[in-house]
């Protein structure tokens, strides 16, 4: 199996013919693809390795994308992917917007994802025939087209301009957030956003929630309890998500529907309405990571049913909670 | 001497009758303005007393103001200042802008200054005849107008609409700061902002370097070296001032022009750069404060001569500071 | 029959996964809810009551909402409608904007619907254990789902912001119109709009045609004939709307499609052409509303044939209508 | 004394080389224009002849410009003035901006001035030599150059496209206002803007109070008492301004500036106070006008000394007023 | 068979209800509509006539529209098309935008389409009543609506505003190119466009490929190989096109999907290659002209298999292209 | 004379106070800056050599800039200039705005001046002590500061970020223009803009006039005769240009003052009047350029005195020109 035939479409909304959507597909692969490629005619792919490695070859040159490292491979480039093993991953793909870095606001000119740790590839060319044929995948309208040719497509000598794949390293992020007292949203972990033409509202963000240090004092320090006007797709490439420290696996998913309240598990909930409100590191040695988006998110039926891997007692971990309500206190 | 007779102007650009420009005032006073009263036709006052507190009665009611807060009186609204003794502070005059909070981008909904922590006066009124003449100054076109009137001009007895007087407490501003490595502009720090019609480009901002927690990692945790595309004027309510320990007293102002570099002083250098990077208070019990515009303020003659208070020596502030360049380390 | 069970869509586009579209739904119900509440994942309800009140719980608090009042419950807040006997309303909702006072323009600081007439509710909450089941209804792309819990969800002590139910007595609106000659569009009476992101046009505006002045020299002064780039439904709360006053009853509706034309019934048309041109009252006592949306609507099954009151009769107001074209007269 | 030279500057701010500011003038003249033309290089002249009609030859062709009608001559365009007696009047300049039609925002697609009244010359020219010399001059950084031809600049024989001089009668404006109960902005009465860069703040906006019907039940019907964020110059071409109906002359004017306190004369109080709120007819026979600017004015020497027409008891007209407040009304 | 039963659907994407989509008609007849009309509800219609006059009545008046003019029939405009003969034509629709002239950017005041090129009709009306009845057709949400009136509906004596049908003749077009080196994306060749609220992303734009000179050195001048963002609808009005001089048939229609890559045949590359780049007239006696659409088109069943008409070897025409690759040559 | 002490200024409007405004400078040197840099605080350099190289050192490395070349230095960068000879020159300084591509509408993702041919420096540093004393001034608020230090300020080992300076070399510019008929607007030349904030009004523009091919037929192809609402500023660098081959010569300048017309000279309109219009090469060998700006400019009184080198006799080039009119032509 691989990156093509391993791809399955877990959940996502619009459609690629309107130009205004999202999917959130996983893969899982073990093979090398072999004088064949795939370009996405409908949208752009940010794919997050969670487990092996990918060697990306791309019209633009090679990139080895590691898990903790993230790549966008953009509308309409051909690329190849090469593993070593078994290997797993989440995709996000846009209809009709490119992702970016968010516009910083207050934060200033620097911050968050940097501009110069973004890394393009350099220009790698191959001037092969393949008589046996070389196929040429297309994703067009939702469904795989491919087209037989007798030489390697990336005959590409040389390239300029800034419509190129690129990946980034999830350690290079600049973290930032609360350093007195509250909870910051976690708009502040946002890597990459795919805007909407309505401002402040985006198609779909990468959020992470890296290593850093929570010192807020007089504060619950875990994601608060909330409803959200957006989607949540969470994912999990290593370590455990401070908000739920079992059961969520890496390479496991969940999915908070939009206005569905959540929030931490009871476990989380009690050992932080307890702790002693020192700085303490937190999500060391971790990486959760989230797709949002302001659309309302549809399972597929491989996701519900083929997958055959739904958590059915999920929403048990909120149970235990209890009310503490006292009138009495102030 | 009252509020009025007490206010000098330290620098500034632009004018008022062309709407676009600010200017930085200061006062002192040991006397409550008595049936009088002021109103500034150019622009939007923001106060930040320094020393003794400022009962100010306006025509939306009354407002005690302390240090470490702040108060904003816009364009046209009648007040009178009483104080309790000597009484100083700083003004940030505004022309054809108001101040608003800044659009916090991906800090999200709350955070920095919140909405909630601004208040407003609750109505009040006088229905008093002053026969031996009430005074109603104007501030106009730069000069003070004068007229007479025979009642106090607080009859009105109650408001709608939210262009008010407010003010807002410096302790409930939620610090959002680096919290893995590096460290974020001072922007990071806006209380409130004058805008620009040019996106990113304030008139002027009004900064605060509050208590909070550093935590960065591998990083110079004082303000960086920098040129600045900005003016900044500085102030400080209280303490001391983390990047000049020495020299730099509360009620003091120091402008850095636009594009002059500069940075910490000597001592802080040394010392931060041999500090262990464990989490630490920073500070504490301190409160300074930047005005920064756009624009390329002038001193005033007053500022410069007639105050005869300039420190000659500033700048030997830098002068100990020796170059650590080391062409073999990496 | 409660406030749930009663809800009817009859016409709608778009839909709520996309974010962009609209739903006409009405509810006649006789019996409160009793330990069950509702939330919208979908979208924002603009709630018109027809006959009877509606005392609306909601987290935020508790609104008695009657006829000649409106109110809005925005997406995800919970509600519970109690009501006192027959009762019956139309809604609006709208996925993916909410809803907003328009720009004014020209028309200045204050008129139409003015802010300060908007109401919000008190804080207002129970702390009750519900033994038996409490039921939360969640409206979920299109469908309702329900969950169990044991514990009444209005246990919100006190909240703080912006993101409120809210109500406005129609009575509280200050009508524009034309005072020397000629129409104004009915834009002119708009309540509340939904904006899409291209200027100028509405996902869907509340109008209102409430009584005031007619006063136009010169002018025909019902509603013109028109085609229309957007679609109307309109609905009448109480008396006879002024463009057909014989056979629009109060709770009915009408829908006129995108570039159908029409305009005021035959016996309108008449009267109106011979009036005398003096200032009169217009539609006092009455109040008639219009749901318009820039797409184009599609009417469910259940508008079209279950409902079984569609009035096929409808063309025939306008067969009367004569030309009166003379090419003699200028 | 022609055009050219009865013009004289009232008052303005900003200056014409940085592109943005306005200057209001009056013109006084009884002899044509012979031989010699004028074009504005600084900015667009907006006329309000008050007495006496013009005749108006440009480079686009003839316009007749009587009194309730104005015209716009734009930067650059050449023209000559002729007049039949005794001529004066009123004329805004702006610079860095042009003249157009207010948005309308829910007023909808017609209303106010209508784009299909502003008419605009038919092209004429003549094929003229003027051996004795033709004197062209330009209104060139707030100077007056002159220079020599020998022809008429009036050669053009045909022209496209839309920048043009044009004129609009005051009579075509579509008069919107109150027909409820209180009292819109004067804003509602905008013929045409020119636009700063900030949204909703105007360089300079024309205004006019027409004829029409006052009809708002239970509400002071004049002009409110206010302070203005704007700077007002106020000019009557003909009749009794509704807010002061002694001592306001046709061709006079009154300058309010940004933030002084001004309303209707004690008289005219006294008189809306006590009437029968009736539907009446308001300013029939009346046109009286306004020049309002964001800017603060400046009044120049000539304004204030030269034309030694300056009304010093203006201020009188308030002093009668009384306070009429009852603390035991509700 | 006239111009509404000759109508077909090709292609398109998104849907009228929406507001958000194009569809690509073409249409065949050889009858005059007689007695009845068309409007069109969901859009707009811009009409390509290929083979024989168009004679279009309108509400507005008449226009008579040949090959290589292009006429627009906008939203709810009723029409009737009266014909000569054999006719056949090319529609682009677009719901929820109007066509307009692109923003020229650095290409000045003038250029490319200019509007005094536009021509709309002079009112025409008849007052003619139909006793066999007159039958008025809706083309709405997709489908044919008929209703039956027994009066001509051109009753409209005169009109005036902007909203109204319009023709262009490609003529007129003031071609830009390149005039040194290099080549122009075929956007520079935009007549008209329907924009979304995506800056720079069109619904979709209607392009031409005029007669022009072509004089790039050092330039391979025809259109380069690419892969497109958009989707490429083609079609001929005469002669032949620059890139595919056989096969491609006027009346004809080529539909490149969205990243397909494709470029000149293998005829067209060969003697580009080789051709020595002196000035020379490209295009002369041909136009070809293209829809393109930031939408992903999706072709009808109408389309791949009524018709009948697909050419299944279009894509031979790239396959005698060889590589030229050689890795000495810099 | 260095480049610091050889600099004069020419002409601008607006000042950097208020960061709104430009001048144009130039400046003739023999000789290099030695152990002193200089650093613009007021605003961004655009340089224009026209004889010699310059050799600029920067904080960012080092570039050199020969004729036909233009360099960028932006606000704050500190720069040295090494010369070989007499040197000159001309710079267009702007304050509050930054040098950006304009955005090229239709012209499409390529044309006029491509980014990938800005060349920006590689770093290079120098530690090196000057115990002499090294010299650093400032241009600040438009005067000269200097400040004494021992070291070179060229000490920055590496660098990341967009904020450098940068060069162009103008015949990389792809030129774009009339390929049928008609002539563009010079706007169509625009190598860089820096704008304002009002939609099209650019603060400055640096346009050029390039080799290439004219071959619009029916067309008078010099520059048509116009009046400008921008001020323009020529310069030529090499060869002659087209529209007054005598007179104007490297090194100089001419200002075309807002509104004043102007065109070709009366030799240029006689020889193109007659001109058989084939292609032609236009501008070979030659360099002219603007810098054009929406300010009104004042002239320095060096320029208009100091230089001595005004051309009293520049107006009489138009005087030969004769009137070809003739009504009976059509």
């Amino acid at each position: 199996m691989d990156f093509v035939s391993g791809l399955h479409t877990l959940c996502g909304a619009g459609e690629p013919r309107g130009r205004n959507g999202i999917a959130v597909h996983i893969f899982v692969c073990n093979t090398s693809m072999i004088d064949r490629c795939l370009y996405n005619s409908d949208g752009d792919f940010l794919i997050v390795p969670q487990q092996g490695k990918l060697l990306i070859t791309t019209e633009f040159g090679k990139m080895l994308v590691e898990p903790n490292e993230i790549c966008v491979i953009q509308q309409g480039m051909r690329f190849s992917v090469e593993v070593f093993g078994e290997t797993r991953g989440y995709i996000l793909e846009v209809y009709g917007a490119h992702f970016e870095l968010p516009d910083l606001g207050p934060i200033g000119a620097n911050g968050l994802a940097n501009p110069r740790d973004f890394l393009v590839p350099v220009a790698w060319y191959e001037d092969r025939q393949v008589p046996g044929g070389y196929t040429v995948i297309s994703k067009y309208q939702g469904k795989l087209f491919a087209a037989q040719q007798d030489y390697s497509p990336y005959n590409v000598v040389a390239w300029h301009g800034n419509y190129t794949p690129y990946k980034y390293h999830l350690e290079k992020f600049m973290v930032i957030n609360a350093v007195a007292f509250d909870h910051a949203d976690p708009s502040i972990f946002t890597v990459l956003t795919a805007k909407t033409t309505r401002a402040g509202v985006a198609l779909a963000d990468f959020v992470i929630f890296p290593p850093r240090w929570g010192v807020a004092n007089n504060t619950f320090r875990p994601p608060y309890y909330h409803r959200n006007c957006m989607s949540e797709f969470m994912g999990l490439i290593k370590g455990h998500y401070e908000a739920k420290e079992e059961g969520f696996q890496p390479g496991g998913g969940s999915l908070h529907s939009m206005m569905t309240p959540h929030g931490p598990d009871a476990d989380c909930f009690e050992k932080a309405s307890k702790a002693k409100l020192e700085p303490e590191r937190v999500a060391d040695g971790t990486m959760a990571f989230m797709f949002e988006s302001s659309l309302s998110l549809a399972v597929t039926k491989w996701g519900l049913q083929t997958s055959n891997r739904l958590d059915k007692n999920y929403y048990k971990c909120w149970e235990p909670l209890k009310s503490h309500f006292n009138p009495k206190c102030k």
